[in-house]
C-alpha cells in the first residue's frame, strides 16, 4: 500500500461523510460520540477472514465492504431492532493498494447507506491475511427485542424468501474453471453467484414479523438445520419440518444437476442465506404473509411447526419421518 | 480445536457471566440487548492480530485477552467517557486448543471486570492467525466528550504515567536468546515485558483530567512524536517539546544500554504505552498534578506548551531545538 496509516484515514473520511446526523465525533478521533437514541441498546460484531470467509479474487473489495456491514446488520434484524452506528476494524496486507481499500470503504459506505446506518467510526491495521470486523448498534423499544427462546409448542415455523442460493454460489466457485465458466454462461449460475455476494438484511421484514406477534427469531446464516436447532435448544422446544414445503432458491433448482448437487440438501443445510427463521403463533401466519408481500415483496413460507420435547424431525412429501441432525445433515440419510 | 463452535460458546458462557446489570439479553442470542445510560453513546473498536501486534509464544492468552480490551478502554478513557459494554470477535487456527481460548476470554473477563465494562457479546470464527477483535460502547455527559481538537496555543501539554517502557519490552523481545535471558533476570527487564503485555488504560485519570480543564487529549498508542502531530494536527496548532522533562520509564533508563537503545529516543518514539496526552490551560497543571496524584498515585508531568502554527519541535537541556518529526523521529539527527 502506498498510503501511509494517517494518508489511509484521510483518504478514508473523504469516502465516508463525517457530518451524518446523531454523529457528534466522528472517524479520526480516539472514538466515535453519538447522540443515543431512547431505546435499548442491541449489540453485535462479526468478522470476515480471507482464507474462510471469502478469497480476494472471488469477491470484489465492493462487494466484501458491503457483505461485512450486511452479515451485522442481519443479526440487528434478527432482534427485530434497528440499525444505528457501525464500526470498522481493518487488517489488511501491505501489497494491497489504496484504490481497492477506497472500493471496500465505499462498499460499507453503500451498505450503511442503504440501510440508514451511520459508519461512525474504525480503525486499520496491517495484516497478512485481510480482516474485516464490523461492530454495529443498534436500537429496540424496551422489551421489544424477539429472542431465540420465545418459541412454544404449537408456533408455525416460518422463512422469508428462499434458501440454498448462496451454498449453490459456494459449490459454483469450487467447481473447476471449465465448469464454472458454463455455469456463469447461466442466469441461474449469476443468481447464485449474487447470492453468495451480495447478501441482504432483513430488517424491515423483522420488524413486521415482531409486530406480527413472532414469538422467536434469528438469522439464517449457517443453515435452516443449525440454526433452527440452536433456536429450539434456546426455546427448549423440538420442530417438525416439512421437507417439500421448504422454499428453495430457483436458481439452485436450475442449477443442480450441473454442479452436481441436490438443491433441498443445500437449502436445508447451507449457510450465509441470512433470511430469517422465525416462529409464529398459527393464526398470525396468513396476515405476516400478505403484510410482508404487500410491503417488501417477500415471499414467507410456513414449513413445519415447534412441538413438545427436543427432537427435530423432518416429513418429506411421502410421510416419512426423519431426524433432522444440525450438523453436516444428509437428507439421504435415513431414505 | 477439540470443540464445535457451539461447545465453545456454551464453555464461554460458563467462563462469562450474562447476568450483568444492564445486560438484558447476553452472549448467545443474535445480539446483545442492554440497557441505555443517559449520555452521549462513545464507540470505538480495535483488533490484534497474530504476526502483527503479537507473537503466540510472547504472550500468554490471558494477557493477550486482557490487553485487546484495554487497548479500547484506553480509546474510551481518552474522550474522558465511562466504558459500558465490550463486543469480542475472534478469528482462532484450529490448533489452538480450548483451554487457550478460555484463557483468553478469561483475560477477557478480568479486564471488563477491573473497569466494570460488561463483556456483553461476540463472536468466534476460524482462521489461520489468531485475530482477537473488540468493540467498545461508552457514555458521556452530553457535549463533555475532550477530543484532539481543542488544543489553544499556550495550553500546557502534559503526559500521565511515563514513557517507552512498552517499546523497551518490543525491545527485549527482539534480542537473541541469550541477552534477553540476561535481560528477564534483572527486575528492570520484567517491568519492560509486563509494560508491553499488560498495560493500563487510564480511564479515572482521563476523567479526573477533563474536570481539570483539559482542552484537547488523547491516548498514546504510537509514541509522543507522532500522537501529538495528530492532536497538533487535528487542533490547528503547533507544538514545543522539552526534551529533558520527558518522564523516561525508569526500567528503560536502566536497561537502555544493556538492549543498545536510547532511552529518551523510545520514549519519544514508541508505542503501546498508553498513557494520556492531554493539553490543559497553564493556571491548571499544578492543580491536576495534585489531584492525579492523590486520587490515583499517577503522576502528570508538564512536558512542553501549545504554539501558534503547525510546527512540532524539541528543545534539549541544552537550549538546542529541532523540528520533531511525527515518523521515524530521531533526536541524534540535529546533533
Amino acid at each position: 500500500m502506498e498510503l501511509s496509516e494517517d494518508e489511509l484515514i484521510r483518504a478514508i473520511t473523504r469516502v465516508i461523510s463525517s457530518s451524518e446526523p446523531g454523529l457528534v465525533v466522528g472517524i479520526g478521533d480516539d472514538a466515535a460520540v453519538t447522540e443515543p437514541g431512547s431505546g435499548q441498546l442491541v449489540l453485535t460484531t462479526d468478522l470476515l477472514v480471507e482464507g474462510v470467509h471469502f478469497e480476494r479474487g472471488s469477491i470484489s473489495a465492493h462487494d466484501l465492504g458491503a457483505k461485512a456491514v450486511v452479515v451485522n446488520l442481519s443479526d440487528i434484524a434478527a432482534m427485530a431492532a434497528s440499525p444505528r452506528y457501525a464500526l470498522v476494524a481493518l487488517a489488511l496486507p501491505q501489497d494491497l493498494d489504496a484504490a481497492w481499500v477506497m472500493e471496500l470503504y465505499g462498499g460499507m459506505r453503500d451498505a450503511c447507506a442503504e440501510y440508514a446506518v451511520v459508519l461512525a467510526g474504525g480503525d486499520t491495521n496491517r495484516s497478512e491475511l485481510i480482516v474485516v470486523s464490523v461492530a454495529l448498534v443498534g436500537e429496540v423499544a424496551p422489551g421489544r427485542a424477539i429472542t431465540r427462546s420465545g418459541a412454544r409448542a404449537g408456533n408455525r415455523i416460518v422463512v422469508t424468501g428462499s434458501l440454498g442460493a448462496a451454498a449453490g454460489g459456494l459449490a459454483l466457485s469450487r467447481q473447476d474453471a471449465g465448469n464454472a465458466s458454463a455455469a456463469l454462461s447461466q442466469p441461474w449460475g449469476r443468481a447464485l453467484v449474487v447470492a453468495l455476494a451480495r447478501p441482504s438484511a432483513r430488517v424491515g421484514e423483522a420488524q413486521l414479523l415482531a409486530r406480527c406477534g413472532a414469538t422467536a427469531m434469528m438469522d439464517l446464516s449457517d443453515g435452516l438445520a443449525r440454526d433452527l436447532s440452536r433456536l429450539c435448544q434456546a426455546s427448549g422446544v423440538g420442530a417438525r419440518i416439512a421437507l417439500d414445503r421448504v422454499p428453495v432458491a430457483d436458481a439452485l433448482v436450475r442449477g443442480a444437476e450441473h454442479l452436481g448437487v441436490d438443491a433441498i440438501d443445500l437449502a436445508v443445510s447451507g449457510g450465509e442465506d441470512y433470511e430469517l427463521l422465525a416462529t409464529i403463533p398459527a393464526d398470525a401466519v396468513a396476515t405476516a404473509r400478505t403484510e410482508l408481500a404487500e410491503a417488501f415483496g417477500v415471499q414467507l413460507t410456513d414449513v413445519g411447526q415447534i412441538v413438545e420435547g427436543s427432537a427435530m424431525r423432518t416429513v418429506s412429501a411421502d410421510g416419512q419421518e426423519q431426524q433432522l441432525e444440525p450438523a453436516g445433515w444428509d437428507h439421504f440419510a435415513g431414505g
